[in-house]
């Protein structure tokens, strides 16, 4: 830190009180109190730690700050304003339809901002993935400053990112807890006992200092430590008041996440407004990250008819990648044998990052690495991937650009049981702000979309299967976003069977023996669940009439609600079966399991000649 | 303990080892390796401290036992064989289909399985919630005993438990951690560090007790010293060795998850079968729990066009449903005062648990409760619910009858902003196999789901609104479950408008501003998402040609899907057309925020104007 412009802290903490006050109060609700016991931690940041250029907030070298505690949003506004990144008048636009200024900050909105929090216990696991990159990949010496919430200290994900933190020895982080001693709905656990924390912390491998957050020297002191501690992350335990500085809302309960009753009385007890600047440091130079991104891509290459499961097709496509462009990284959580993401590590282990069974973490560093520029896959099986589901929803919310891959997909892992097997994974995946859903069948197809991922935006998701597969398509095929095969096909069909993974080949063995009967079926191999390929889909609907959804996954959510989608827009719509697992598997082989769940090719055959016979298709 | 029948342990421990190799050889699959490590640990406990009646499973005196690390299931299946409950020919079923020792154990199919495992991380947050039931409700005395691999020890929801169980000083339940250093794919992050396990334990206030986890007797020690610790959890923290008592498997990495290669002389070398028997003590005689369960339910009533929230209806209705039901329990994280089970809390403060901001924990709590027979309804923010969604997914495959109830859905909650909506939740919890999923528009009708919900098997979800909307029915109207009303009906609808909870009183508005210009519609209120009113749907559809689904959540997985999937049956499909959310929203008001999602009355007008100019609709 330096002392170019010596800046009043205590001054500049009550400023900042004072201006979440107003924010709050113009908008009519908000969190100020929350924002009041932080106040001091920020501004002593913000003024003589903190390295960054508001006006380059991409640039490499930048400090990274992040604001778990999300809800103190008019506190983070009124930094901004005293650093001069924002004016007075867009302060008071706070929570405004429109503004920039929303109830929890978002990077879709405001430049400066990481990630988008306001679920708690997610902006320290996140800054886990910010400072990996930092450690092990830009190496550009940045540091990392996430404030926490006491109450947030609750959620299992921070626990899951104190082990990481402490396992990568990521000296380059640092925690800052802002102990105000009240939850939501009253006092937390432990209350202002700095000690049971640190001592948590410190059992995790942590440092730690305890410190009166009001007290700006001490604050000081807390972040120069924190920075010249190596090894280790610091976390900085700060007791403070919530509502510090208005005796009618100083340590009160009931107050949580509600402007002050009486604000301009509460902004006269702070001295009132003040207008000080924070020069903050700028960083210093910094190469650019990863610049060369691309070599060529040689995908791995199939006999047509062998057997390959799409899991192994997805590692070998993730190394190739890997190797082709140096921005692609890889995570795991401590399945990497079963995913497959082991052929990546084994030849980039450098750019792979193990989670062991921390699935939130996963997510958690798949974000934060992605808000460095990186392209990260996360791959578990699909089944725990559910784990995660909230840290993928808020990445959905940031607009972080992440590949989610989910194997042991569906009933048809065998005998391993229903804990196993990834059934509500689409409909998880498919309700996602944004998001792509790919599920392959074959593993040409697989290298095709596992390489496409890499360039979409937002959360993309790929669902790989445990058998193997016969090779379906030649190695030159592509495979477009949003589009689909059409396998069999002819003028006297008289139903589609629209289906993905496992099912398209015994939609394919279907088909087969129905021919044999002498009844045509068109099958359509629907690898791109979201978005859908409304026009075959369409086509197909007008030349069948009849529309079978075949999958291995649950009813709802899934491959049948993609289809009946694709004929939302009030035209007419076809008639729609759907073959999907409607039972509770135990534990039988592949083969039991398909037909068990009434998704194998006996199983689809036999429906598709009962609505032939009932005449219910033409 | 008691010395009845004095057993060789460690000769019942290679009992174990054998039959765990046995079993994994007969199916070709399964985990002897992580089954051979613990098997002294388990001995030990059935032999000399589990107090269990095989013939009772009920029996609200015994001793529950979770397998926290279910992959081990042969060395569980091996200890039933061992304790009488199945005989040899059945052992040797495991994995096979039909069977009920299934890959990963389940209470669907074997009586004295608490609660399904394989997810990692799962049971000592559901043994929680079992030894809160003992200790703050039964009092009968019994003990629960969870079992846990240490690769499970970095799950964030591991230490959300440890966190509950010392606050809630559960001196009850007792972890045993099978340290045998070897995850999935390699070594854990601590490897045979006890200690690193003991620092985090104890600074979570637990007790801890490091043994060696295939002495016998030290084992025995560290059981007794469990159950005599007042006052906190006990961790016993056992050194073994994967795949102990065979040198080809001991130890070693690669090996997890597979049959040994050669199972004849792996037997051979464990000394041979054996056939001792283990006589597990019986538990001391206990009350029934609960037996007084029914009171008289008094709803709460309200007058007709009162703005009430549905999410105060919930708080109110589960108030009285508490006050008529000895067996009806709340658990909410930390936001009781948003969801309003606040209500419930101050009426049976007794009956209500505090989970803090730890979602996974307060959906394991009432899992957990849910197998000691009582009801829970578990709350918090629709969109944080998605943090327990593993939790939801495994409760739905233990059978578990669990009440989910998620506020604040929808963009309708207006300035806080996409973090805090529930936006996803109608997708998840529909995927979720037998669920029931419930999305109430008054506080009559909230009052009558609430009530209905404690009588359904399986998960059953309620979604809550957090503004007021105008009470629609009268207090004795009936909602049955699969139901929903047809609100607006004519012989001149041209359209039919599918709505639930806000939304609903959108369609109404927009149907009475059609009524004015000539255009009739039919409104239905769709509370029941499922399982789904498929004729009153279908005569809607055949009526009026066209549905217009409106909903407060995004396009897929919710109503849209809901009202998609009653047509999947062949039959013919009507226009479809759907409103939901498919923006991001920001900040801004309820009903700017409607607005912003096109789901509001004007735009329900809109569309429905539209169409009907359009002459898509007749």
């Amino acid at each position: 830190m330096t002392d170019r412009h010596p800046i009043d802290l205590a001054e500049l903490g009550q400023q900042l009180r004072v201006d979440s006050v107003r924010a709050a109060d113009a908008a009519g609700s908000g969190h100020p109190t929350s924002s009041m016991s932080a106040a001091d931690l920020v501004a002593v940041l913000f003024a003589r730690h903190l390295r960054y250029d508001f006006d380059r907030p991409d640039h490499p070298g930048n400090d990274r700050f992040i604001l778990s505690k999300g809800h103190a949003s008019p506190l983070l506004y009124a930094t901004y304003k005293a650093a001069g990144a924002i004016d007075d008048a867009e302060l008071l636009t706070f929570r405004e339809s429109g503004s920039r200024l929303e109830g929890h900050p978002t990077p879709r909105r405001l430049p400066w901002v990481e990630v988008a929090t306001g679920s708690l216990g997610q902006g320290l696991p996140i800054g886990v993935g910010v400072a990996l990159s930092g450690k092990r990949l830009d190496r550009v010496g940045h540091r990392v400053w996430v404030l926490c919430g006491d109450s947030e200290l609750a959620e299992g994900s921070v626990w899951e990112a104190a082990e990481q933190a402490s396992f990568e020895n990521l000296d380059n982080l640092t925690a800052i807890v802002d102990v105000n001693r009240l939850g939501q709905r009253g006092a937390t656990r432990h209350g202002h006992d700095l000690d049971a924390y640190a001592r948590r912390f410190k059992a995790f491998g942590w440092h730690t200092v305890e410190i009166d957050g009001h007290d700006a020297d001490a604050i000081d002191r807390a972040y120069a430590e924190a920075a010249s501690t190596a090894g280790q992350p610091t976390v900085v335990l700060a007791r403070t008041l919530k509502g510090k500085g208005v005796l009618a809302a100083e340590d009160k309960e009931g107050l949580h996440g509600k402007p002050l009753k009486d604000a301009a009385e509460a902004i006269r007890e702070l001295g009132g407004e003040r207008d000080l600047r924070i020069e903050v440091q700028r960083p210093a130079a910094a190469r650019v990250l990863h610049a060369e991104r691309s070599g060529h891509l040689e995908l791995p290459r199939y006999e047509r008819g062998d057997s390959v499961a799409t899991r192994d097709a997805y590692g070998q496509a993730l190394a190739a990648l890997g190797s082709a462009r140096g921005d692609v990284v890889a995570l795991d959580g401590e399945v990497s044998d079963s995913t497959r993401a082991e052929f990546f590590a084994k030849a980039h282990p450098e750019r792979f990052f193990e989670s062991y069974i921390a699935e939130q973490q996963l997510v958690a560093s798949a974000v934060g690495l992605s808000t460095r520029g990186w392209v990260p896959y996360a791959s578990s099986f699909a089944a725990f991937l559910t784990r995660a589901h909230d840290f993928v929803r808020m990445a959905a919310i940031s607009g972080a650009g992440i590949n989610c891959v989910g194997s042991h997909a569906g009933v048809s892992i065998g005998q391993d049981g229903p804990s196993q097997m990834g059934l509500e994974d689409l409909a998880t995946f498919r309700s996602v702000y944004g998001s792509t859903v790919l599920y392959p069948c074959d593993a040409h197809q697989t290298g095709r979309l596992v390489a496409a991922m890499a360039d979409l935006e937002g959360v993309r998701y790929l669902r790989t299967s445990r058998g193997g597969m016969p090779v379906l398509y030649g190695p030159d095929e592509e495979f477009p976003i949003g589009g689909s095969k059409v396998l069999r096909s002819s003028g006297e069909d008289r139903l589609t069977l629209v289906a993905a993974g496992v099912t398209v080949h015994e939609a394919l063995k279907a088909a087969d023996a129905l021919a044999q009967e002498g009844i045509a079926v068109r099958v359509i191999d629907l690898y791109s669940v979201k978005p859908v390929d409304r026009d075959t889909l369409r086509e197909a609907a007008e030349r069948t009439g009849c529309l079978v959804t075949v999958e291995d996954h649950r009813e709802e959510g899934g491959i049948g609600d993609a289809v009946a989608g694709a004929f939302a827009d009030g035209g007419p719509a076809p008639r729609l079966v759907r073959l999907a697992v409607r039972n509770m598997p135990g534990s039988a082989s592949p083969e039991e399991q398909l037909h068990a769940a009434g998704i194998d090719a006996e199983s689809v055959a036999a429906a598709a000649r009962l609505l032939v016979e009932q005449a219910v298709v033409r």
